[in-house]
C-alpha cells in the first residue's frame, strides 16, 4: 500500500488545503474506525460532530461546509466541491490494485486464432474460444470462459468465473463480477398445441419450442455488472447496455432489452424482455420491470417495486406494501380481497346520505 | 451461415408458398431491422402495415391471415398454421449450432471409471468425478463439473460454468446455461435450543443443525435451464423437473419441488420447498410460491405475485400493488396499515344509516 | 453406504430404545417411501396415523409422543426428545461424505507461497492466488477460486465454481455451495454531476464513479451459503457473516451488513449495504430488507415481504398482497390508488352522520 501525503492528493484531485498539507497517509476507513495515518471524508454537516471526534489522520470535506465553520476541523482537510467523488479517486490511489503481470497463463486454453494484446493478462483456467479478441490491458480473472467470436475492450477486468457468450461485445473498463452471465440465451419460447406439433414432426401433446436466439449482448464502455448477474443476448436484434451502466448483483436482464447511459441498477432487480430503460434512472433493489415497457430517462423506481405500465415522466414510482406486524397484516390483508366491496359499499351510504331530505335542502 | 431458399423452407417444415420460392436466405432479422436475404415473420394481423413496410427477403405468416388478404403482401411468403413455431424452426436451419468436435479436451480431468460416450464432447476446463456417465452427442462446455455418479443423457448442451451435483440424473435434449446448478443441498435446518444441543455434544445456545440432502435432482426430456438458475436435490426423495419445462434465469427451485410437464417460469421466480407445480402451468417474473402448496395443471400466476396458498383450478392469478408515483403511494400505502379500521367505520356508518327511522319506514 | 443397527445409532446418540435393537438400517427415506432397512422419523403426532402404515425399518420419534401411546409403534423406535435433530444425525451416519483424498490436484494451479494444509484437498481446477491459506481437512471442490490473501479455515467445504476474493476470511466448518461468490464488489458509486466530472478530468455529462471497496467478507465458524449466493466484501469496514448463520440459494447480502449468529435466512432473500440483522432471526424466501436498517433479535421475516425500516421487537412481520383470481385482482387494485380518497369519503360521511340532527339528540 502506498504512502501519500495530503498535499500528494490535491496534487493529483484538486480541492483547497486546510492544516497540515504533509500528513502521510496510508489507508482509508470510515469516520468511527478511521486512525492516525488514514483518510477519511465528510458527506455533509450531519456528520460534522462524529468527524471532529473522527481519529481519522486526515479528511476530505466539502468546500462549501468548510468556508462555513467558524472553528475550523481539528483534522488537516481537502476541501473539495464533490468530497464524495473526491474520495472514491483518493481510495483508488491509496488501495492501488495490484497490476496484472501481462500474458497468457499456461493453465488456460486460448484458441490459436484468438487476437489477445500483448499487453492483456489471462488467468489460469480461462477458456478463450476460437476468435474471440482481448485488448490492451484488460485482466480476464481465473476460470473465465470468452466465448467463439466474442470482443472484450480495453482496460477491462473479468473476474472469476465470468462467461462471455459467443459473439458478444464489451466495450473499455468494463468490470465483470464472478460468475456474471453475458450473452446467455433469452427465454424465447413459441407455443405449439398437440395438432401443430404432430404437423411439424413434434411429440404429441401440447409443449414449448425453444426459438434460437441469434441476436448479441452488447456492454458499452465503463459498465460495470455484478457477480451472478444475467445479461441475455438478443433473440433476433441486440440487448444493449449503454455506456456507464452500472448493475449490481444477481440482476436479471433479458433479450432485447435496452438500458439507458449512466443507469444505476441495485441487487435482485429483474427486467423482463424488450423493455427499454431511459438513461440516468436509478432501479432499486429488487423492483421488477415487466416485458415490452418504456421507461423515461430520470426515472427513480424505488425497491420492491413492479412496474407494469410505461413510466413517461420522470420523477419516483413505488408499489410496494407497508410492513406490518403479522397479526395486524392478518386483519387488514382480508379487506384487500374486498375493496371493490368497500368501495360499493361506501357509494351506497353517499347514496343514501345525499337522498336524505335533509341533505338536499 | 447456410443460405437456403424459401422453397427450401417450405420442403422441411411444410406450409403453402405465394411469391418467389426461390429467394435466397441468409439470416433472419424482426420486421423492422430485416433486410434483403433475411427472413422474418408475422404474428397476426397487428403486424400487418409493419410487415408490409418491412426490407425482409421473405417472410412467414399466418395461413389464415394470408387466405384473407385482398391485396397480397409485397413478400414472398410462406404461409403457416403456427407461424411463431415454423419462424422458430427456420432459424434452427439458418442458424445452426456449429457442430461440435467429438471427444475430449486435454485440459479437461475426467475419472478413468466415467463412462462417456464416444461421440459426446468434454470442454477444457470441465471436470467429470468418477463414475458419471455422458450420452451421445452431448455437449459438456467449458469448465463444466459433472459430480461423482451422475447421468448426463444424450445430445443434451451444457453451456460455460455448469455444476450438476453427485448422483444427479439429466434427461435427453436437455439444454443447462452458464452456471446453473443442478442438485446443490436444499435449505434443511434441524433447530436445537440450548438444552437439546448440550444433550448431544452440541455447542451452548440455540442454533441450526445441517439435515443431510440425501436425494437427487431428476430433470426429464427437452428440459431447459436458463443462466445461474439453482435446483436443489431432494432431502429424502427426489426433487423433479418433468420433461419439457422450461426455466429462465435467476430461479431458485428448492429441494422436494415437482414441476410438472411443459410448465415454463420466467425469471427471478423462487419455488420453495416441496411444493409440487402442474402441468403446462406459466409462473410469470419474479412469482414467489410458498413451501408445501400443490398448483394445478394450466394456472398462469402473474408476474411478481407472491403465492401462499394451494391453487386447485386452472385460471390467471395475481397479487400486486399497482405502480403509483412516488408521493400518491405515501398517501395511499398510510391506509393499509388500517384497512380493518376503514372497513369498521364503514359498517358502523350502514348500521347509523340503517337504523334511520326513515330507512325503516 | 455403511449399515448400522438401531443399537448403533442409540450409543452414538443416545435416546431410548423400543422393540428390536438389533434391526439393520442402511439408508433413510420420508415415512412414505421407506421399505424394510431404511430409517424414517416422526416430527409429531400429526403424523402418526402414517407412521404406523410405514414401511420403514426404524422410526426415531419424540419421546413424550412415545410415551404417551396405549398402541405402540409397529417399527422398532429410537425415543429422543428432538427427532428432528436426532435424524439429522442419523443421516450423516447412514449417507457418510466420501472421504476426501488430501492433497492438490495436478489440474490445480496454487501459487508458490500458499499455505495449503496438508490433510486438505484442492480439487481440479482450482486457482489459489498467492498468500491464501487453506486449514485442515478441508476440501476445495472442482474450479473454486481462492484470491490474494484468503482464508479458508478448517473442515470446511467449498462445492465446485465457489470464488472467494481476494482477502476475505472464512472460518471453520464452513459450506460453501456451487457458484456462491465470497467479497464481491459492493455497489458503491459516487455521483458526479458534468461539472464536477469535467473538473476532475472525467467526461461530461452526469456519471457514476465506482468506489473502491477495500473492506474485506469475514464468515464465522458453521456458516453454510447456498448455491449461487453472493455476499459483498465491505467498502471501508468489513461485512461480517456470524458464527451458525445459514444462507440458501440466490441470496444477496450486499457490502457492509452484518447477519446475528444462527439467523437463517431463505431463498432469493436480499440484504441492502450497512443493514444489521439480529441473532437468531428467520427471514423469509424472496423477502427484501433495504439499506442502513437494525433489525432486533429473534425477528421472523415472512417470506415476499418488504422491510424498509427498522424492527425493534421480536415477532413477526409481513407485508404481501394476498393472491386473487386476476379478474377479482384487476376489480380491487384499481381502488389501491385511491384508497386516501376512500378514507376521505369515510370521514366526511362520518361528519354527514353525526352533524345529522338526530344523531345529536
Amino acid at each position: 500500500m502506498p504512502s501519500l501525503t495530503l498535499a500528494d492528493l490535491q496534487a493529483r484531485l484538486g480541492g483547497t488545503l486546510r492544516g497540515d498539507a504533509g500528513v502521510l497517509l496510508h489507508g482509508a476507513a470510515s469516520l468511527e474506525q478511521a486512525r492516525a495515518g488514514q483518510l477519511s471524508f465528510l458527506l455533509n454537516r450531519k456528520f460534522l460532530e462524529q468527524a471532529r471526534a473522527s481519529g481519522a489522520g486526515a479528511l476530505i470535506v466539502p468546500a462549501s461546509l468548510a468556508d462555513s465553520l467558524t472553528e475550523p476541523l481539528p483534522q488537516p482537510c481537502l476541501a473539495v466541491a464533490n468530497p464524495h467523488a473526491c474520495f472514491a479517486r483518493a481510495l483508488a490511489l491509496l488501495h492501488p490494485e495490484p497490476p496484472p503481470t501481462p500474458g497468457i497463463h499456461p493453465a488456460a486454453s486460448v484458441a490459436a486464432d484468438c487476437v489477445v494484446d500483448a499487453t492483456a493478462c489471462i488467468g489460469p483456467g480461462c477458456v478463450v474460444e476460437t476468435g474471440a479478441r482481448i485488448g490492451a490491458r484488460s485482466v480476464i480473472g481465473p476460470n473465465c470462459v470468452i466465448g467463439a467470436g466474442a470482443g472484450v475492450g480495453e482496460d477491462c477486468r473479468l473476474h472469476a468465473h465470468v462467461t462471455v457468450q459467443h459473439g458478444c461485445v464489451i466495450g473499455n473498463r468494463v468490470v465483470l463480477h464472478p460468475g456474471c452471465v453475458i450473452g446467455s440465451d433469452g427465454f424465447g419460447l413459441a407455443w405449439e398445441s398437440g395438432q401443430t406439433g404432430g404437423q411439424t414432426g413434434g411429440k404429441n401433446g401440447d409443449n414449448w419450442l425453444k426459438v434460437p436466439q441469434v441476436g448479441r449482448a452488447i456492454l458499452g464502455d465503463d459498465v460495470e455488472v455484478g457477480a451472478n448477474t444475467t445479461i441475455d443476448r438478443g433473440a433476433l436484434d441486440d440487448t444493449v447496455i449503454e455506456d456507464g451502466v452500472k448493475l449490481d448483483n444477481l440482476i436479471q436482464i433479458a433479450h432485447n432489452c435496452r438500458i439507458g447511459k449512466h443507469t444505476a441498477i441495485a441487487g435482485c432487480a429483474g427486467i423482463a424482455g424488450s423493455t427499454s430503460i431511459g438513461a440516468w434512472c436509478q432501479i432499486g433493489g429488487a423492483a421488477m420491470i415487466s416485458g415490452h415497457l418504456k421507461i423515461a430517462d430520470r426515472v427513480t423506481v424505488s425497491g420492491g417495486t413492479f412496474v407494469g405500465k410505461n413510466i413517461r415522466e420522470p420523477g419516483v414510482y413505488t408499489s410496494v406494501q407497508p410492513l406490518m406486524p403479522h397479526a395486524d397484516w392478518l386483519r387488514n390483508a382480508a379487506h384487500l380481497r374486498h375493496l371493490d366491496e368497500l368501495a360499493k359499499r361506501i357509494k351506497q351510504l353517499e347514496r343514501q346520505l345525499n337522498t336524505d331530505p335533509r341533505n338536499e335542502q
